[in-house]
């Protein structure tokens, strides 16, 4: 299992694309966005589920992390039923977001994991950001820095001057 | 948990985004198109992988099939786990693609399963195929019996007639 | 020329895509998405472009009409220039949102105008929204039938009860 | 109006959506991939219309073009109307693409064009189609070079090491 963590649009689904293509085995790639697309659209701007402000302000509420959590342990399940598994999440609690994987991990078993960190220098993220043009403006710049607080990596890739492809080989060469 | 199987359009996801509106808790749902989504994108034309032809058949590889069964038994451990879960697929091997998931529920334990069939006309199926215009043409009309042949359900709606929204709270009925 | 005329989740788009399907010839298609999609993301929830409230209601300012007036004679010189094109567009004005058509039609000379209505009961129009799950709820509500007030047809359709390719088979037979 | 050439994945539409944030009013994008869109699903797969074959190369027929001269003047008769427009484009024709832009721009008078060519070295570009996932592979590369062939630019930027957004601010400095 690989799980990466970044801010908003630090570029973690383009390292992940690229690490399934580099990756001669076949990896199956989750994260934050295919588990909010799994919500009811009812607590996508709700206090009980996740709610994003203005300004890019995020907050989720306590039905969120209760579906996080059976989340969390069905993508570790995955894992140990044998699938090799991405993931690519974005820890708004710091080293609290690591725990809640590692307990979930500890639970059933001896899955690998490699930890990756994925920095982006917060203006440039920013800049991302307005290109992308999906994304509520200011997301990346309150994370950039916040969602690395207190978490220990295996390895850290930086995009703002490296492409997600040469990200990807670096961590591929980590995997094997 | 609830695992709706029909062909391809047929209106599971109009129905399940409904279930989700109407059923009072949040429930999560995930499905054969969220599982294709986590594939590596050369899975996703490939013999080992999934193969749709031009005239829309589809074809599994055995790649396809292992992480099929992670994903699957890591469905079930999300709903063990105390999420309530809706699950869209398509049964291509019908009978036995039922026992698949029968299989994967034995495994972890009481996880009560509600079973419904989606049906709709083979001709009205390929009609919304086009009105969509997303999906390979052909694989409405193929798949709106084969998916069926075998299978065993609590509750059938069929689409043909009846909106998504009716076919919900037909649906929501059954679930309380 | 076509152009399609109905409220949000009426139907449109798939009348659309099965209208390209079923006539011969090569049609273009545009409408309120597109025109949206090439807005500015700051016009886009602001006063001066569109707006839409929490209740579904939209407001569209100086700015969104400027471009929309500009955009209108950009599609007619298409058709001027030989493309046939279809447009779907929501009349929030009514009759008034014909004669801005109208007079765009009528600046560049003689081409030829299929104006159809797509009607859908309010009701079954709202349940089609929460299928689908992209649109602020109540759009569908609040438009059902105002988009139609003052507005003359050379046809109408009702999806109602009648399958999108069932609607553009119906168009396509007074096209030719 | 402003004209972006560049090819496949050099990140023109990136800093389209720069330029709308950073130019003070209001700009309307349209592009290469929005044309397509309006193609009939017919259209986009076959020998009349857009064929891309497995190795990226795109074939573009006598349909595709016949509609694509209409659109052009289209988006001209849009600038002419008052609109501010930004358009990106593929120019696989080189020299031959952007002639057919000026010949629509001289029918409708005095449109002022400002010709940006986005240049992004061919591994790097590649490189970013994977991490898209969205592309058929093998078209950023083919077109990374062919499409500037014998066009004439009044600024260029290279997305190789500059950020869309930056790209966008000298962009927007020649606007004014």
């Amino acid at each position: 299992m690989i799980i990466l963590n970044g801010g908003s649009s630090s570029g973690k689904t383009g390292i992940v694309r690229c690490l399934q293509d580099v990756l001669p085995e076949p990896w199956l790639a989750f994260g934050v966005d295919s588990f909010v697309d799994a919500l009811p659209a009812k607590l996508q701007a709700s206090d009980a589920g996740l709610d994003i402000a203005a300004d890019g302000t995020v907050n989720v509420g306590a039905e969120f992390r209760a579906l996080e959590a059976a989340w969390t342990e069905g993508i570790v399940a995955m894992a140990r039923a044998g699938a090799r598994i991405v993931v690519d999440d974005v820890f708004l609690g710091g080293a609290a977001s690591q725990r809640r994987w590692q307990e979930a991990l500890g639970q059933v078993g001896e899955v690998g994991v490699l930890w990756v960190g994925v920095r982006c220098d917060s203006a440039v993220a920013a800049g991302r950001e307005t290109a992308r043009g999906d994304r509520i403006r200011g997301m990346a710049a309150q994370q950039a820095d916040a969602v690395h607080e207190g978490v220990v990596y295996d390895l850290e890739v930086d995009t703002t001057n490296t492409e997600s492809l040469v990200c990807a080989h670096t961590i591929a060469a980590k995997v094997r």
